[in-house]
């Protein structure tokens, strides 16, 4: 069965697990306490924060161990504009994860900040000049926060150019980096970023485990208050399993990274050059060029996403219609709408994403399948189900 | 190696460990995913759902999943005051574990309540009264958060009780149940309570998954904003390998538990006699009856809880001088100076804490070894260590 779904939850790397596992298994271990055991777990958690540290060109001291993505996200966002002694704005755009959408929501709900939504083109480019207008009309702003890469359309942002505007206005910069990481190169000086979040169970790690890549120089209210732990900035004992599968997951994510993500770009070509031939009427969204490397989405008009799903799915092919958290919803995915796509075309979005572990075989089988059910709704030529 | 410190993390239970296997080995899983590899995910967190729900007497709509107690705590607390309509103030005790005292500290700084310390005694019992009249006095409150046993006293407190004289003013009530989940019975509506923390690595399940138990009717601020899952009360991908381990050990710990009760009981008396009978000097701290079941702690006049536990360690006997949260800090615990111990005599306290595999033997290993290091710190008689 095809999982094609790949930006709602990839495949835990058995490498990975193989790492976890004396942690789980091997006895309990706080790494707060101070006796043997405790020591082996602090040493565990140790290693852990230096190889996610590593991966992300980071120190292990920038490493804030989360419960996944919505957590990092909640912390940089709210931990960030909470500590600022100025600067009531927090700028983002409308193709941001629900997480940070949300998270600047609650903070003007809660917290009296103003959220100002960045200008996105239709294919939800967030351009640097525009950052850099934002900023220097009205009163200081607490934070810029941008997805490096937007998981339903797929476009990759210029997260450097955006993050040298805010940089030079002494604003801090977040990413959220869930989608990129261990697709595309991600790195906190790299990219220039004060802030980057990743989530294990979107790169080879399980669910329930995530990181904030945070600089030491970045004041941070936690979200999490208690015992103090990892510096006070996120409280809780840590999920050394948890911590070791991420690190294990990210190290072998950024290794031989640009040969992984010319096959999968290369394959990805193919699949939308296949499409494009089969389904003249069938449109990518997001960026064509500056994408994701595992990741296409179109619009299908004359089908709706959700009849798609269900044919593929019955068919054993798994794809999605858009960020997973919202499946549950009939509202159209709130990242096209900011494109100007309309509210009924957006409907008919379905996405396929993959990683390095998918076959081409798979590949075709997807695109054999997606064809024949825009057919078959349809009731266009070639219409009959190949099965 | 005696490991005599469940308070601060309990091995993993073997079956519960199985049961995840399959979440975290056998293929992607996002629950919001509609298709079959979500929809498998979904089936087996609704399960969990059910399972924890049942274990604590709630419903499964009852249940929200969190990374931990840590974050349960917070959300009991940041959760229910900030959706309080009226009331800001904030009824707690001081022998509270710091994720309920920093949850409270943080509503203080960060939104204007007002947090209110319960009076408690030298067991650091809180009485039910003393609520009442807290609750009488003053403008109306958004919360009365009391632990139904503490980490470091092993007191259990009289949380019907108080959680009545709360219910009957309107007033909703947590308590946090890390400590006392699975060595006493735990159930929301016979405590009466409106929310209920565990967590599952004090229990048998792994580090990073707990969950709080929130009426319905409680209306509720969620503390990481996001996609909605769980109904919008607790966004981000859920964990369901987690869920699957924290419902089964749940399960197994609270299945046959009153004759476990009853045994653990028996082996800490028995413990407890021989401390005392050996080493007449050493203070049971926290309520002798009203405790936890596998739970002592004694202030040791004449030395410190550092040196007596460096010592064990280094004879392979695991135990602590308090929370392991705070077990970096040289502060003496929070909780015993509340009881009016004084700082140099709160210094010297050491906690042995054990489960239901802890056997006699490593019992009566702890005894001997307990005695021999004070005698050697404190060079008394029997002073030559047994090695």
């Amino acid at each position: 069965m095809p999982y094609l779904d790949h930006a709602a939850s990839s495949p835990v790397h058995p490498e990975a697990l193989r790492a976890m596992w004396p942690y789980l298994a091997g006895g309990p271990a706080n790494p707060s306490s101070r006796h043997e055991a405790g020591r082996t777990a602090a040493a565990a958690l140790d290693w852990a924060r230096d190889q996610i540290a590593t991966a992300l060109g980071g120190r292990p001291g920038e490493v804030v161990l989360t419960a996944g993505g919505t957590e990092a996200d909640n912390l940089a966002v709210k931990g960030i504009a909470l500590a600022r002694p100025r600067g009531r704005r927090i700028l983002t755009s409308p193709t941001e994860h629900p997480a940070v959408l949300e998270s600047c929501r609650a903070l003007a709900r809660l917290a009296g900040f103003t959220v100002e939504m960045l200008p996105v083109d239709g294919a939800g480019r967030v351009r640097a000049d525009d950052v850099a207008t934002a900023l220097d009309a009205g009163e200081p702003a607490a934070l810029v926060t941008v997805a490096t890469a937007s998981s339903e359309l797929g476009t990759v942002q210029p997260i450097r150019e955006i993050a040298a505007v805010a940089a030079a206005r002494g604003v801090p910069m977040h990413t959220d980096a869930v989608q990129a990481a261990g697709q595309i190169p991600v790195s906190m000086p790299d990219l220039g970023v004060d802030a980057l979040t990743v989530a294990g169970h979107k790169l080879g790690a399980p669910a329930g485990v995530g990181a904030l890549l945070v600089r030491r120089s970045v004041p941070l209210e936690p979200v999490l208050h208690g015992g103090g732990q990892q510096d006070g900035r996120r409280s809780g004992t840590e999920d050394v399993a948890g911590a070791v599968g991420l690190a294990v997951a990210l190290h072998l994510a950024t290794t031989g990274l640009a040969e992984r993500t010319a096959r999968l770009e290369e394959r990805r070509d193919r699949l939308a050059a296949a499409v494009a031939a089969r389904l003249p009427g069938a449109v990518l969204v997001g960026d064509p060029v500056r994408r994701l490397p595992g990741h296409l989405a179109w619009l299908l008009p004359g089908v709706t996403s959700e009849a798609v799903l269900l044919r593929l799915d019955e068919r054993g092919v798994q794809v999605s219609s858009g960020t997973a958290c919202a499946a549950g919803s009939t509202e159209p995915p709130e990242a096209l709408l900011a494109c100007g796509i309309d509210a009924d075309l957006a409907r008919t979005m379905v996405r396929v994403s993959f990683g390095a572990q998918t076959s081409e075989d798979e590949l075709e089988t997807v695109a054999d399948e997606l064809v024949d059910a825009v057919h078959a709704l349809t009731g266009t030529a070639g219409a009959p189900a190949s099965g």
